[in-house]
């Protein structure tokens, strides 16, 4: 499991200042937030691997080493788990757009299972960092948009009237589970 | 996504016979049945890709291509998804062995995963494939197992006893969610 944890640097004087996790990007505040939730054992959730064909392979006295392979699209989305008794998947996407999400940032595949995951009862949502804010978008809200719209970018004032504003703090990064607490759990959707 | 369909070999005749799954490993079983599972909209199943490290790529007109890198041990189990609102995970393994179930199948973090599992209420098995037959285990029943015995296997007669038999057919060639059904929305546990 990838663990990386905030950057710190040791001043001269030896007093330790943390730059917390200024800059750091959106997969690494999620991969440092779901190890903090496991460790606290508050929720298991796991970014996927990206999936890989292989197409050669070598075996050394460490274990088998691949020599050619390319990355495949992934038809489900980056992130699944548990929390409190229930499956949970998301997609998390950084755009340097200011006034829109592009849509091509989600494959069609991914929204079929976006549907699929709200069908079989899951809880699924998008975390989009835009104009360097993060905002939880409920997936039957983006998808509500997609069939209303003939638009190929989502605007940020959809986003930012429709979506939950996520919080960066320091334990948990982006305490994004506090966002689905409201949402899913508290009855406010 | 895998999707392999049963073999079918064409007699002179023109009749068609098919050899169905006879000989096709569980992997393949399992890949085919939550294929089958997913166009059905019967549940949400897939196999996590193997993780792998990433060490030299290069980029060619068809996209990014893998030059070395090197399979991680897993961390979690093999197979995760969502079936009737519910989060599934589970492990699929089968042995040579005719008399027991080698432990080593399973790693130490695994088995701390499928606790975790069980706490977060997930539900949580193994499939093991032994003696030509294939059983589902609860988690729970091999937790129990492996905290009251000091061995290095499971003895068949303890996964004959305390599994469920999961019986091939057609399709899906491995129906486990209707084990799952009996075991775990049946109230047969």
């Amino acid at each position: 499991m990838f663990v990386q944890y905030p950057n710190h640097i040791r001043k001269k004087n030896h007093q330790i200042v943390s730059y917390g996790n200024r800059g750091m990007d959106l997969e690494n505040l999620l991969n440092l937030s779901n190890s903090y939730y496991e460790n606290s054992n508050i929720a298991l959730i796991y970014k996927k691997p990206t999936p890989i064909g292989v197409v050669d392979v070598h075996y050394s006295p460490k274990g088998k080493v691949i020599d050619k392979a390319f990355f495949k699209a992934p038809s489900t989305l980056d992130y699944n788990g548990l929390y409190r008794g229930k499956y949970i998947e998301f997609e998390a996407k950084e755009t340097k757009c200011k006034t829109s999400f592009p849509l091509h940032n989600i494959h069609p595949h991914q929204i079929k299972h976006i549907k699929n995951v709200i069908h079989h009862g899951g809880i699924v949502f998008l975390i989009i960092k835009i104009n360097l804010q993060i905002y939880l978008l409920d997936g039957d809200l983006f998808l509500h948009y997609i069939r209303t719209h003939q638009r190929k970018s989502i605007p940020f004032s959809y986003i930012s009237e429709n979506g939950y504003l996520i919080k960066e703090k320091i334990d948990p990064p982006l305490d994004y589970l506090s966002v689905v607490d409201q949402i899913y759990f508290g009855g406010k959707l």
